[in-house]
């Protein structure tokens, strides 16, 4: 039978604030191997770019990323943000290992488009180079995966992490039992954003596309979910959508997804 | 018959210049496996720090950490110089993978006694996992290390990317014959700083210790040979102190370091 893997993505408020981190680190910690870590951290490399006086430009709520912008989010995710879980994750007695999509040629990608809209260094995703995955985790190797992407010929790209999350879990699905879970600060999938109590338990694809186009699911839940559904269509086993604290039961708990 | 191994140790100019980098990494790629990159980039982190508005405090040549000068070399060193070099490597055909001490807890660290100056985050090596490094070599990997160690309770510190190259060689001389090569902006050791031609050749540790006593080596230089003489003396088989172009040859040139 094959094994169990879990696949969890963590951003926005969990990765900014070191206590939510911590605690969120001590959860993950505890989850069976083998598992992954995926984060983010645009709203830290939004403060840093700044500071450093460069212009933070966004386009339908994605970053645009020129050279300035590229070395600001390889600093922030690859660096400071990656670096500290795994000081962190060691610590806690958890073999963790730092990577971008650069680091044993993990992730492959293409630079997208300049149209319709012109996003800069941003790479989608062409492969995921998934027995490199799966022999570190056969070592018994938590990998901490930093949202950047390369094009194999020497360039680095910034890539969303929910989206690199669903890439990992749509490979490795093909060699574990994969559950995917996006982290975040809200219980879940949400009727009403405001009321944490309106909690959708199971969202089925019929439904979401019926919330969707009535406009009742957050637009910032939209690009989660969209990655959420393909991951389940190419075979994923379970998908959810979750705060911290669903990390302390094995069921995981928020919003889980299913096709039908 | 053990395996050659070469550790090259890159910094100051070299690694701040693209030019001299991608030279670099053309002949790196071209050395046999296996081979690891231990590089530096303190100006980059300097010139960040600056940008940030952090001050820039030296003590003796050496760096003062703060928390915030230990964010910037954190986002520098691991993230912004590391995964370039990984994505130059990786066009060039070479399976590099970035790490710092924290990842897969490669180099423990204890933080430095305050007394009897504080250099503040910074961590002296406690111990090497030597078996860890010669299964990623094995496995055809070439690790690129950041000079960051941490000390196994979720602290990142800063370590000096000399010493952290002599202490790899001699954690990995005990397996490897080991090719310890000190990559710089100068020939070698140098009779005169301002003069190339005055290189020397061959510099065993009698004559290092007159030529030091008697000021003729560089201040900046002195560091780097107490390494380089302290894995000789821990059985690495060869030391060299030498520029760029060393590296397309296989007996390196520049200065040797000997015992005797």
């Amino acid at each position: 039978m094959a094994k169990e893997l879990s696949i969890i993505k963590v951003g926005g408020k969990v990765v900014e604030h070191t206590d939510t981190m911590n605690q969120l680190l001590n959860d993950f910690e505890k989850l069976p191997d083998p598992k992954i870590l995926v984060h983010g951290g645009g709203n830290i490399a939004s403060s840093i770019a700044k500071k450093l006086g460069y212009e933070v430009k966004m386009v339908e709520g994605r970053r645009v990323t020129d050279e300035n912008m590229l070395d600001v989010v390889t600093m922030v995710y690859g660096g400071l943000v990656n670096k500290k879980v795994v000081a962190q994750l060691q610590a806690r007695g958890c073999n963790a290992l730092g990577l971008t999509g650069a680091d044993l040629n993990l992730l492959e990608a293409s630079k997208r488009p300049a149209e319709p809209i012109d996003y800069g260094l941003v790479g989608d995703i062409k492969e995921v180079h998934t027995q490199t995955l799966a022999n570190l985790l056969d070592q018994g190797i938590t990998p901490v995966i930093a949202p950047l992407s390369h094009d194999g010929e020497g360039q680095i790209l910034n890539t969303n992490a929910d989206t690199i999350a669903a890439h990992l879990a749509m490979a490795l699905g093909k060699i574990f039992v994969t559950n995917l879970v996006f982290c975040l600060d809200k219980k879940g999938v949400l009727q009403d954003v405001d009321d944490d109590e309106s909690l959708i338990k199971k969202l089925d694809h019929q439904t979401y596309k019926k919330l969707k186009s009535g406009k009742i699911i957050h637009e910032g839940m939209l690009p989660k979910l969209e990655n959420g559904f393909s991951a389940l269509q190419a075979g994923v086993d379970k998908v959810f959508v979750t705060d911290i604290h669903a990390l302390k039961s094995p069921s995981f708990g928020g919003t889980r997804l299913t096709l039908s």
